[in-house]
């Protein structure tokens, strides 16, 4: 995968790149909203457009279940089917060994899953899952990966680095030896494990490195970690993964954790708090959290975020957003998922303004002293 | 309000007509989304004009209630508060005197209610109603009236009559001694009641009319009578109702019964039909009704109706909505209404273009005889 870096910050290792799909350019820092089954929720694909989204991530093993590969592939594969024509990322079903703990059993082989609709067994392999993610058409796919919790201890950790190595080892071979089926380019990363311990990411890196992959996520994070083991992990992570590669932190985060991470040299994020947030009327501003639903916001005729000039803050009120989360309306989580994702792209675009003119610090410092100055949580 | 009448089929009394308010100008036959707590559901103001939408129906009871008035007149009125610049219709409360049955109680005075959110009393009188819908700013507002289920007795429907006709005389001078709260016009349309029993819808419109309100609606229809007797009776008020008044049918129906109703000569309608059916996954299309959620769409990549050029039909597949609907997400519910908006939009404004043609009957024949030839039901 073509990608340059466009700057770094004199004072952090922040840096701004850009890297090239056949879907399109992206710009890092970039921040991936969550659409797993397909669709970012309540969201149109002009909507992301509109609020600035350069990628966003769906789920393998979530489209593997419904739609199914069938109808995946009869539709010339996801960006066709669901109307989105910029680059789409997908996991690998890794987080789902994480978070589907109770339906899923991890064996040298792969993952067997159950499925959480209907109990069917389902066995995934590092092939298959590359597989999949051709049929999806993804640009880019990641390697099946086995993500336990923090904190795991260290027999756990180095067994789940290791599987996850061996896996990436099988699917990078597997996938350099097939093609695209729709006529693009897809790209493959691969993930980085060993929990809370830096001498197994440091093995992960550097094995995982020899294999060439076009891209790095670093997984195994924001599973149960203090913030500050994250940022040591995190820091680690990027001071030995190769500087010409993208680099993507899997699951984070808040604004801080994006503006932490972000400050140590990541490149990508994904993360489903702005949307599942919204959908709960927490609406992020620059002031902080704003729980929409409280009784003080009921005659408050200011936009959700007075700086903001989002569709959202552009023509309604918090008292008309309190309305409808007050009834029930989905418009309400509709205004609110679209506030809140434009909220972390300008967020990561302001970011990547700041490193381009050498003060990203200074940036930082100045966005989380206002968003810790007045919000409600 | 002023209003013209633009032509008259000559086959039948379908006519197109055109009138005035502040917010716009309404070329009939005209279809009304219901909008109902100050939000159509799932779609924004934009997704309504969009679709085509001229005017929309919200309701005095809901908005009362919810967000109250004392909201709605800090926000500048409705329009200010959701952020919609075309012409509004307020109902009366009238109909929830039929759908609240358990939780109302009518008196000479007015009616009663028990709140469905929270079993708290509120009485509403003629002039009160007035009142409410001068704080919500409407353009068009309606006098409360009394809607008795069909069949009732002769009794039963010429005492709800009798109310309505005096509660309307109340209502008419107190509006006409008030003023609008917000600079812009607002007019006054009555409740034709009557039940099936032609002797009293006569005395209904008789006397209604020498209040010469701005418009009449036919209200006691949509209720439980067969669909001949509804055409019975709207046909009958039609001939008796003034020319020069818009007539606006309460409540219905399907696309057959709009259309059976603009033969008869009536100017606007409002319903539930095309939403609350969007939303169970109903979606109407040019042959008829397709049920997205049957096994036979999981794989068809047509547009919801491939004559359709609506948003949805443009960009998405009715794969995509199935699986949409499949997995329970918001978007396909808001796709799904769009589309159905749309569709009624698009029937309404094709019968005016015949009308302007002279050839009505032969749109409704056509339009029928395709609308009865493939969907499934």
């Amino acid at each position: 995968m073509r990608m340059k870096i466009d700057a770094v910050d004199p004072a952090s290792r922040a840096r701004a790149t850009t890297f090239y799909t056949d879907h399109g350019t992206v710009l890092t820092p970039v921040f991936m909203p969550v659409g797993s089954i397909g669709t970012v929720k309540t969201l149109s694909p002009e909507d992301l457009s509109g609020a600035g989204v350069q990628i966003m991530l769906a789920n393998t093993y979530h489209l593997y279940l419904k739609p199914g590969l069938d109808i995946l592939e009869k539709a010339g594969g996801l960006h066709k089917f669901i109307h989105w024509s910029r680059p789409i990322l997908t996991d690998s079903g890794g987080f789902q060994v994480y978070s589907l703990n109770e339906l899923r059993k991890v064996t040298e082989e792969g993952v067997e899953f159950k499925s959480h609709w209907d109990g069917s067994r389902h066995f995934f392999t590092p092939p298959k899952v590359v597989d999949i993610q051709r049929v999806i058409g993804s640009d880019i796919i990641l390697t099946l990966d086995y993500c336990v919790p923090n904190p795991s201890d260290e027999t756990t950790a180095r067994h789940a680095h290791f599987l996850t190595l061996e896996w990436a080892k099988t699917a990078r071979h597997y996938f350099l030896s097939g093609s695209p089926l729709y006529g693009f380019q897809q790209f493959q990363f691969a993930v980085i494990q060993g929990g809370i311990y830096p001498e197994l990411r440091k093995q992960s890196i550097d094995q995982l490195g020899e294999l060439d992959f076009d891209g790095y996520a670093i997984g195994g994070l924001a599973v149960g970690e203090s913030l500050e083991m994250r940022n040591q992990i995190t820091e680690f992570c990027v001071s030995r993964m190769p500087e010409l590669k993208t680099r993507y932190l899997m699951g984070v985060g808040t604004p801080g954790d994006v503006l932490d991470a972000i400050e140590r040299g990541v490149d990508m994020f994904d993360c489903v708090i702005p949307t599942r947030n919204a959908r709960n009327g927490t609406l992020f501003i620059s002031t902080g959290k704003l729980v929409i639903r409280n009784a003080e916001y009921k005659d408050d005729f200011q936009p959700v975020d007075p700086e903001c000039d989002c569709y959202c803050c552009r023509h309604f009120s918090r008292a008309y957003l309190r309305h409808l989360f007050n009834v029930n309306e989905i418009l309400g989580l509709r205004l609110a998922t679209y506030h809140n994702v434009h909220f972390y792209m300008k967020l990561v675009k302001q970011a990547r303004e700041a490193i381009m003119d050498g003060a990203f610090i200074k940036f930082k410092n100045h966005f989380l002293e206002k968003f810790s100055s007045g919000g409600k949580d």
